[in-house]
Order: structure tokens, then sequence, then C-alpha cells
């Protein structure tokens, strides 16, 4: 990003006319200004004769391929900059959660499996690799990254998340931003969402009230957006749906002005959920029309509504023009949107270059990267020791998602909103093993679909009878199954997770546990892989030989799949939230406080079926020499400690070591434990490596009873595992001195690995 | 109760020393106090020298039959007066949910059952009989009635509660106090608990966080003990064990002294839960040890330690020597305490008489009342025309709750929580049917077990052979199913319910479910009948012929279950609590706002199984000529409606009329339906009922951003109907005026009924 040009900026704010400011706060949808998929200046000069603020769904609702959707763009710029008065580009804008959401985007794996590589690093490089193909096509903006706390995983759009912990939430958004905004492809606008409390709906709906107070969502999931603001700069955020106590976010002054702007000094874009300002009378009935509703959000803090003009529209204009609010705050807005324009550099040039397209699509080095990223998210929950398979084995192949290229994608990539003729390059689970054992025959019997609606067969045994055959005649029975992510569920009604797609229940859809047991009963050990975005359980099912939670693992996710159940590379995904063992223990994380995380119920422990930080690896770790400099650190000190961790296995292997504190005794209950650092560490066989860590006095801070952030003194245990569940190593430190504030609430991620 | 004496109380509280103020705040358990079954003199002089606040689990402990009890009260009273320097009677505390906890107390129907009357004057004599049983042996306390919200059904003590709305809970709240503390048989002192949002825990877990904010348990699970402080003058509050926002109750000084005394003015006691105190460093974390736990919560607010005096005996007092704690909260809360003593007229007369103990106990009033209170609870949720039973049906049984008196019992009864011999003459539901059809054979097979652990076959199809040839052979089958209630894991693992008992499937326990499915393929119509404190969903079966919920409905539930059956009377309970289809719902209730309650899941529908309000009748009612006086009421007025209810059977019947309102558009969300009042109505064949309501703006009045109480001017839908989800009437009224005050947050309770 550049320095805004606040001088010019404000030079060119004087020159507007009130029209053409408001239309600075505006979106259009591409599709409103192409004819037969080429720019129209007829409908252009219809639609934004006073300019525009940014133009949206730009690869999905032109569906041109990358070159033609440059040239058009190049069009619309050159139509504001010429043909309308103030000259100003905008700002064209792309999903891009998991994948530029255009023709060609590479599909990298879904948020909750990047998270689950506990790798920054990598994943600043694949929203580097998102940003270069936006940029290519001239969006300078996208609506991601999801900073929501995944705390609930009845909710649909938890697979968009990086999982439950607000420190590994942080420091994730952090490297995704990075990548986005200062990327070496150039700058796209980031946007932090859902702001604030989105992960945790009440009864997992979507758009339902935050089950928390304002209080909590202060001290937990806050914190991301607040690291974004803080150490990321990012450039916008984006308002959620729901409501926190009564007060719905798009008409919360408190929180996307007060807290935001003024306490943490933001100083971008707030944008509006799609639909987001329009809810407010229609759902929250907390104002009686639409323009209203733009008002109240206008004053708030909304500085965008999306998806298009519905109540930013005339209806402002009409509002400031009868004096019903103030034409200040639509100032407010347009200067920021100029200020962003600014520093993306649009007033210099706004162009993309069309004969530049093709070198970052289709290019070798994104289908490196997804190969590579899917690898990492893949996360082995159990292996009896039947993994890796040997090429030598016998594979039986079953399951809905083994060989379905779309049941691989997270929701918001393009070929999984839009259309399945993404020009995409998806290789199947199937076929990557066939590929792989090419010799043998491997046998594949679909056995039953997601969802039981979409089960061609009658009876309970038909198609079971050839995947149970199957499997008896094979060493091993590899069963493919999971969910199916959709976006959205007045578009696509048959996906069982993504936006608007809760559900009840945890348990596999349709027919899919019966298929499971069904081919257990055989005997021949099952290789269980899970291809979801949802948290499933199998918690009622004999536990298999090995389970490979695969989450929605992208286009390259089938080569990923087989890499790692053939050993080429370790497993050494991490699970970033708990998997619970139904939806009655919800909620379930490990920050519960003591009893809550203790508690067992009469019918089911309190535990989840597996653990937060949980991955098994092939080879073995042991944790030695545990060494805690000082067991007394001041306040305002910093607790130094080192350890030793040995792959103790004849193969190499990828160990991720994980820190952890409990707060022995606080003012105000405390979880049982918190992450507060972690290391991954590729050591080959036999070899030992010191890891250490260097815990700040500032990352053991509370959110007190009078809502100030301070570190108390007192009693912490420092633990060290694998785990959040498999503590290897603890020692006691004693923090003294008097109370004091913290020198950042988001100094926890100094202990994380951000520079 | 009394006037207090003021001036006696100061006059006496100077006269005592440090320890024996200190005494006053303590408990012991009669226990402690007894050697064969009689007083000893000896242990008194050991335990309580200085004299003792209170003595509890009088009867439970005790196990002595009324006369004996009698006589040891007096002889401790005696002994405290004649024999401790100060001579300060104490209060004699047993717990009174549904029905004195002692041998030979009346177990009537538990509370989730007693708000399905929504019959308060029905619930005011049953607490008058309880207060008759507890006057007889000398208790003057006891630690009811629960007035959480019983919102979760995952929680094993949502029996306990009124069920899931504020203003309900309330109107049967004041009616249970004004049964104990104004009942004919003289006062015993009510303890309304858990102060406050217990009935919301974090996952269902007993103790575990509410899962709300402090300003929507204001708004909500405040409500009922705010109108029993104001209105009801209740005598003592509970305290949870749980914490809001990461501050335990037991330690939050502004919810026991500023909320509950400096905002409401209570001058009663506020009690520990159980153990509660202790909790405080044991599991909150938040103090180093119990001597610092009891002075956290004496300067909070807490003027009784429960159970023992494990913080507030001999650490207080040293702790007040060591000049740690203010002697002057000790004076606070001993102040309190012989105040108390003083209104319950203890100075005058401290000592029951035992030879009037006979009269109250086992007498046929009370047994008639246990009768005609149980019929009133029970809810027939279902009936495709298969009830009411003709006598001339042959009848088969099944189920495991058939015929197990010990099943029909809510918990913290006598017989429930300490001894099977209790004394009662429990009447299962077998009994009574075989009873009814004496000519007749009667076959039962209970089939299994409530919980599998407990089923004595090892096959699967072992019992329900002969439960499904039984069905075979009859024309309707009875299946009575459902729970267990225990009252301490610790104590009675065997339960599926109560307290610490909770459980994270809504899906009946064991084979029960398998047991049902096995019945009703038989052909045979199906009848259930629930018996269970916890919401159980038969969601997931083909609906049966009849569904009867039978709650727990205490000693006569056998009974009152075939007067239902059978048609001797109608069946007139209604839901104070939704049903949820599963746990996977959670949260349910009728009161979300629009965006939970409207929204549906991938694999299930939102709304309940069964909604708030609802019960079948016998009868059939119909509602017209609704009429609202005026459309526009200005602030501060009425809104009076009225509306014709038409009992359209040809038999009598009990209608249930409700009255709810929707806020069309307000300052913040508000709940899609409220219930603003009601009216049981008995009606002959045929008859027309003229029914009206007047209800006062008051009743609309929010809790507003800024945490005030007001009532908006603005649009509302006046709703009557049969449930919250069967609205047969309905008018918008305009509320005109600026924003006000209303007279009172709990002014709700004009338009329920209470005088």
């Amino acid at each position: 990003m550049q320095e805004t040009n606040t001088e010019q900026v404000a030079a060119l704010l004087e020159t507007l006319s009130l029209e053409e400011k408001v239309a600075q706060l505006g979106t259009v949808r591409i599709g409103t200004l192409l004819e037969d998929g080429s720019f129209s200046r007829d409908r252009a000069l219809e639609t934004i004769p006073h300019g525009i603020g940014r133009v949206t769904r730009v690869g999905r609702e032109s569906r041109l391929e990358p070159a033609a959707l440059a040239r058009v763009v190049r069009d619309v710029q050159s139509f504001l900059e010429a043909e309308t008065r103030p000259g100003i580009p905008a700002i064209f804008r792309e999903e891009a959660l998991c994948g530029y959401a255009g023709r060609r985007g590479t599909a990298f794996p879904q948020s909750i499996g990047m998270a689950s590589t506990w790798n920054p690093e990598l994943l600043e490089r694949v929203a580097d690799g998102m940003s270069s193909q936006l940029r290519a096509v001239g969006c300078r903006a996208t609506l991601a990254p999801v900073l929501d706390l995944g705390l609930d995983p009845r909710w649909g759009r938890i697979e968009e998340t990086f999982g439950e912990d607000p420190a590994l939430v942080g420091r994730l958004g952090l490297a995704a931003i990075e990548g986005f905004q200062g990327g070496n492809h150039g700058s796209v606008l980031a946007t932090a969402k859902h702001f604030a409390g989105h992960g945790r709906p009440e009864g997992g709906q979507n758009r339902a009230p935050a089950t928390r107070s304002f209080r909590t969502l202060e001290a937990n999931d806050l914190r991301p957006f607040r690291a974004a603001v803080e150490r990321g700069d990012v450039e916008s955020i984006m308002a959620a749906y729901h409501a926190v106590e009564g007060v719905p976010c798009h008409a919360d002054e408190r929180l996307l002005t007060g807290v935001l702007r003024d306490e943490w000094g933001f100083d971008g874009t707030v944008v509006s959920d799609g639909r987001g300002i329009e809810l407010l009378c229609d759902d929250h009935h907390v104002v009686p029309d639409r323009a209203a509703a733009g008002r109240i959000a206008l004053r708030a803090g909304i500085d965008v509504e999306l998806p298009e003009r519905e109540c930013y529209g005339s209806a402002l204009l009409e509002a400031v023009r009868d004096g019903e609010i103030r034409e200040a705050l639509v100032d407010r807005a347009a200067r920021r949107h100029l200020e962003q324009k600014s520093r993306l550099g649009l007033f210099e040039s706004a162009t993309p270059d069309p004969d530049c397209v093709g070198e970052v699509f289709d290019s070798e080095e994104h289908r490196r990267l997804a190969r590579r990223a899917a690898r990492e998210t893949l996360v082995l929950l159990e292996n009896n020791g039947v993994l890796p398979l040997s090429t030598d084995a016998t594979v039986a192949v079953v399951g809905p998602n083994a060989d379905s290229p779309r049941h691989l994608l997270g929701n918001y990539t393009y070929a999984a909103a839009e259309s399945d003729e993404s020009g995409l390059d998806v290789v199947t689970p199937l076929e990557a093993i066939r590929d792989r054992l090419q010799t043998r025959s491997v046998r594949y019997e679909r056995g039953c679909e997601v969802r039981a609606e979409d089960d061609a067969t009658d009876g309970e045994s038909g198609d079971f009878d050839a995947a149970t055959a199957a499997a008896r005649d094979a060493d091993v029975v590899l069963a493919c199954v999971g969910g199916r992510s959709g976006i959205d569920v007045e578009r696509d009604a048959t996906g069982t997770a993504g936006e608007g797609l809760d559900r009840t229940s945890l348990s596999l859809p349709g027919r899919q546990q019966a298929l499971l047991e069904a081919v257990a009963a055989t005997g021949t050990p099952l290789v269980v892989v899970l291809v979801n975005g949802r948290p499933l359980s199998l918690a009622s099912l004999d536990t298999p030989a090995a389970i490979l939670e695969a989450w929605l693992p992208g286009q390259a996710g089938g080569l990923a799949i087989a890499d790692v159940l053939f050993g080429d590379v370790d497993a050494t995904g991490r699970l970033p939230v708990s998997i619970p063992r139904s939806a009655g223990q919800l909620p379930v994380h490990y920050r519960r406080t003591a009893l809550s995380a203790e508690q067992d119920y009469v019918d089911e422990p309190a535990d989840p079926w597996y653990p937060f930080g949980h991955g098994e690896s092939y080879a073995t770790f042991e944790y030695a020499n545990f060494d805690v400099a000082s067991t007394t650190v001041p306040i305002g000190g910093a607790i130094d400690l080192s350890l030793d961790v040995t792959n103790a296995a004849d193969r190499p292997g990828v160990e991720v070591v994980q820190l952890y504190v409990r707060d022995r005794e606080a003012s105000v209950t405390r979880p049982v434990r918190e992450l507060r650092g972690f290391r991954r560490l590729s050591l080959p066989p036999g070899e030992r490596r010191r890891v250490s860590f260097s815990l700040s006095t500032d990352a053991l801070a509370l959110l007190d009873r009078d809502a100030e952030w301070v570190v108390e003194p007192g009693s912490f245990e420092v633990q060290v595992g694998r785990s959040s569940a498999d503590i290897r190593l603890r020692e006691t430190v004693t923090v003294t001195g008097a109370l004091e504030p913290p020198s950042s609430p988001v100094a926890v991620l100094d202990s994380m690995g951000h520079r």
C-alpha cells in the first residue's frame, strides 16, 4: 500500500457534489455494466453517471476468462476516468476466501484446512497467490480473511474460519492480510470479517444473535480483529449480520466507531455484509424502512453498502437533502473511500494489463503451491499403524467423496459458488490413488451419496453389497465420506454446509455412517478420509484403523491425500478446532473454565472426540529437558523456557510444539489453558532439536471485571505438549509485582512468531 | 410474617460477642446434634455452644417420623434458649421443592409439572400444603421455589423450574412464595433460587457459566426474582454456583448487593448454595483458599453458608480478629439473621407442638390435593382420537415407568433423595389402570429398563418379544417411558436427570425408543406416556396415536394419569417449555428473535417438536369476536381487549387462553412474541365465555441499549391463541407518546392475574 495523499483527497472531496459523494459510497454488480460479456457504455451512462465507489462480483458474475475480464475492467475504469465528471476510478472486488472466485482461479484449501497447517508463512504465500490472480484481472479488494472464531460446528460457515482459538486465528489472520496487502504481486485490500462474534451464533444459525456478551466478545472474538488493525493495517472490516445483546452490529456505533476507530485507530473502510443494512428493518426490526436503515448504518460507521445501493443510493441523497442526516456523515465515508483509493494508487494507475494475465493463471507455481498447502492441511486423527499404505496393498475405495471434484472445494471458490465449468483441474482422491497404483486395479464403489435424498437406490443394502464385496476382497478399504459445501441455500440446496446451510447434527449426513459400518463389518481394515468443512463426529462408530481429516483440500486435494496416505510426506496437520462427540455437548472448545471442562454428562464424557491441537504423525516425538530460566518473573519481564524435542522414529517427521498457560488464580474465572505459542519443526529421523520460547508477561493479560486489560501477579502453569489434551512438560512460574496493563492486548502475537 | 422488631434486634445485636455473631451466620446439619435419633445435649454443647443460625437437612438426615422429629426440634430450641448465653432460637430448614423432604411428606408433582397447570392458585395451595408439614415438624425455612428459567433441557435440574418464560415463572414463583410465606398454616421462609442465570448453563452442565451476558440476565432471568422481592416479599435468595462473565455469583457484589438490595430493596437473607463458597477457590480459582473465599462471599453479600461452616466458621472469626475483614460485615449479616428470626416470631415462640403433627401428615386433604395437582399437570401433546380410552378396551401396558413408584417422584422429595422407605403411598400408572379395569386383565410387559445399563437381558429382542406379543393382542398399547430423576451423581448414579445428572441427548434413554418402535410395528394404536422431568423428544419416531407428557407427577401420578387417559377429567396441562426436536437445535425457546426463530437447518426445521403453551384438550375451542377497545393507546394507558371462547365439543373442557404481544419495531431486537397474559377457563359443552384482558403499556417495557427499562411508542401486535405457535386472533395497536419508564419492570404481572 502507498501512503495516503491526504491533501489530494481533501482537495478532490471539495470538488464533489453531494450526488458524486454518495456515488462513492455505492457499489454496483459488474453485470449491470455488461452486455454480451463486454463493457456497455450505454449501461454505464445509465447506472453510474456520477461515478461509483466499487464494482463487485467481478469474476463470478461476469463469468469471463481472465484476459477478457481484465479488458472489461480496463474499459470501466476508462469510462469512469473519461466520461464521469469526477473521473475517479472504482475499486473492483471479488471473493478470495480459498481462491480467486473467478474462472481459472486456483482452488486452494479452505480456511479451516489452512489453519490446520499451523503455518502462517504458507498461508501468506497462498494469500499472495490469490492476490496475484485478483490483481491480474484488475481486482484490488477482496472479502477475506474470515477472523470469526469457529466455535459452533453446526454453523455452516465454520469452514471459513481459522478455528476456535483467538491467538491462532489472530496470527493466521495477520499472515493472510500480509499476503493480500503486502504480497510480492502488489496490494489487494483485505477485508477482515465478520465484525463481531459471527462465529458463535445462537443455535448455530447463520445471522442468529451471538451467544455471548459484548464483554466476552471483547475478551476473545475481537482480538483477531484488533491484531489485524493494530499489527496488520488491514484496510477493510466487514460488519456482521447478527445482533449482540439486542444491538445489530450494522447499527452499533460503539463497535464500529468507538472500539474500531477511536480505541484501535482503524482508518480504512467498514463494509456492510451483503444486504446487511436492509436486514436492520427487514429482520432486526429496529427501524421502520430501508431509508432509515441506511441512516443508522451510516451514523454507526458503515462506509460501504453491499451488494447494491438499496439503502445508500437515492434514499440517502434525499435524506441529506431533507435534513434527516448530516452531510458531514456522507463526507466522512466518502473521504475514507478516496483515501483508500489513494493508498491503492488508483489515482496514478487503475488499469490492469490484459496481456499480462496469462502468467498467473494455470501456472505450475500455483499448482505446486495448492498441492503443498493441501498436504499440510491434512490431520491424521487416528492411526493404528495401517498408515502409511504400502503401494503393494490391494485397496478398495468407497464413499461419495472419493470421486466428486466439486466436493473437494470450499465455498466461495468459483466452481463451488457459480459454475462447475471453472476451467479447473481438480484431481480426486480416487484418481490420485489409481494413478499411484497404476499396475494394480483399484475397485471403487460409491456406496451412497452424501445426502440420503440423492441416493438412487431404494433399499438399504443395494449399493452397500457392492461396497462390502469390494472391501472384502481388499487389504484395506478407504472410505471417503463427509459433506458438500454450498454457498447459499437459495442457489444451492444440495450442500450440507456453507453459508446459510446450518445443521443440527454433527454426524455424517445421509447413509454414510451406515456405509462405514457395513464395510467395517467385513473385517478389512478401514481407513476413513473425511472430506468436509464442518467438523463431523464418528464417535458413535467403532474406531476405524485410521481417520484422516482432509477438510476441503481444494483442487490438489486428491493428490495431497494420496501423498499422505502412502507416506510420501508426514501427516503434519493439527486441529484448529475441538471436534465434539455430538451436538449435545456444544459449546465445545478447549478454553472452557474448569466447571465446564471437567464435568461429565450422564451419557457422554465432557471432553471432545478429538481435542484442539491434536494430530498424529508418522514419526514419534519425545519431549524432555524442560528448562524455565526463572520460576519467578516480574510483571513486564518474560518467561524464558526451552526444551528438547526428539524424533524417535526411523523416518522424518514434522512436529508442532504447542505452548499453553494456565492461570492458577485470577480475579475472574479463566480457561483451563490457553495457547501462547507454537513451533513447527521438521526433524530427520533420530534428530533432537532445542526449542525455545520467550513469553512476555503481556501475554498473560486478562480482561478484568471493569473491562480493562491487566496483567495480574500470581501463579501460572506453563505447559508444553502435542495438543491441548496431551501436555508433556509443565512448570509453575510465579509472576510478581503490582497489577499493570499489558503493552498491548494483542502482545500475545509476539510469542506466536509474528515479526 | 410479622413486622420486624428492629429495636429488639438492635439491642440484642449489641449484646452479642463476635463469636456469637459469627455463630448466627452458621448452619449445622441436624445429624451433628443427634445420637440414636434423639437430641444429644453433649453434642450440642460441643457443636453449638455459642448458638447457631440455622439447622439443616432436618427431615432427610434425621430420618425421623414427624412427631419424633418435632420433639427433637423442640429439644434443640430449648437447649439454645436455656443453655447458650444469647438464648436465640435457630431457624430449622428442610427442602420442599415438590413436597416436604422428610418421612411422610406428601409427594406433589415436580415444578415443571406444576408450571404446566398454568394455575397459580393451585400452586399456592400446594405450597401451603408443604408449608403445613414443614411447620408441623418445626421447620420455618425451605429452599424453594426455583425461579431459574428452564432454558436448557440438557440440564438435569430443568424439572425444578417453572419453565422458560420470565412472566410465567414470575407469576408462579409469587404463588409458591405466597403459599409458603403467607399460607393458612403459618409462615415458612421461602428461598428463591438460584440467583442468577442457573437455567442456561453452558453446555447444559450444572455449575457451568451462564451462557449469556449480565444484561440478558437482567432483561430475562432476573425478572422472576425481582417480582419475588418487589411483589412477594420473599425472605431468602440463594446465590447460584456459576459465573456470569467471569464473575462467580457468590462473589458478585454488584448482583447480591447492588441489584438485589440497593436497587430492589431486598431486606432478607442471601444464602449460599451448598458448598458454593468453597467453589470460589476449589473450582472458580478466584481466591487462593477457603478463608479468602469466605471473606469475598461475605463482602459480596452472602449471609448464610451452606451446608456447614467451612468458610464462615473459625476462619471468619480469625479473619476479623486479624483485621482482614471488618466486623461491620459480620454485623450486617447477623442483623439480617436476627431480623428474620424476629419476623418469624421465633423470639416469642420457636417450638413446634409434637402432639399436633398427626393431622397434617397422611391426611386425606393432602392426598386429594396431590391427585388434583397431578391431573392438572398432564399435557396431552398429541391425540389422533384414541383418547380418552374406553373402559371396554383391552389394554396392554409396557415400559419401565409403568410400575416404578420411585420414577414418578421429582428430585428433592424424601423418597427420591434419601430413602425408598418414605412411608409414602405411591400409586403407579399400572396399578391405577388395573384398578380401573378390574374385571378385565391388563397385561404388563416391562420391555426394558430406563437405562440400557440396567437391562437384564443380553439380546436385542428378549423382552421386546413379550411386549410386542402383548401389544398384538390388545386394542391399545400404553407405553410408559421416560427418565428417572436422581439428585446427585455421587449418591445416586442411576438417575438420568436431576442435580448433577446432565445429558447431551434429548432422546429416550436406553432401549426405550427401540421398545416403542417394536410395539408400534405391531399396528396396535400406541399411546405413549412420558414420565420424566427433562423434556424428551420422540421427533425421530413415527408419531404415535397419542402422547401424554406426565412429567414427574408425584405420589398420585398413576391415579391422575388414569383419570386423564380414561377421560374422567379433561387434559388441561399446557407446556411451560418448548420441547426441541433434538439437542442440536439448542437453545430452543419461543422468545427468540426473528433471525433465530425463522431460519431452518439443512437437516431439521428451526421450530420445536412441540411449542411453548401447547396442549390438546378433549374438547374443541373456538376463538371469535376479537375486540380491541382502541387501536391507539397512549403510553401510561392500557390495551383493553376481549374475545369469545366457545367449547364446541359435546363434553366439558378446560382451555388456557394465551395473550402474546409482538413489538413490531424497537430500539433493540425483540422476541417474535412474548406472553403477556393467560386465563384458565372451565367450559361446559357448547358454552361460550367472554374473556377480557387489560394490558397496561407498562407490560410492553424493554431494557434498552443503556440498560434502562423503557416503554417505547410504536406498533405492537396483540395476539391471542392456544399456544405460542397457534395464534387465533391478532390486532395491531399503536402506542403513542414519548419514551417513558414503566411503573415497574415487573408490572407485567398485573396482566398475569396477580392481585
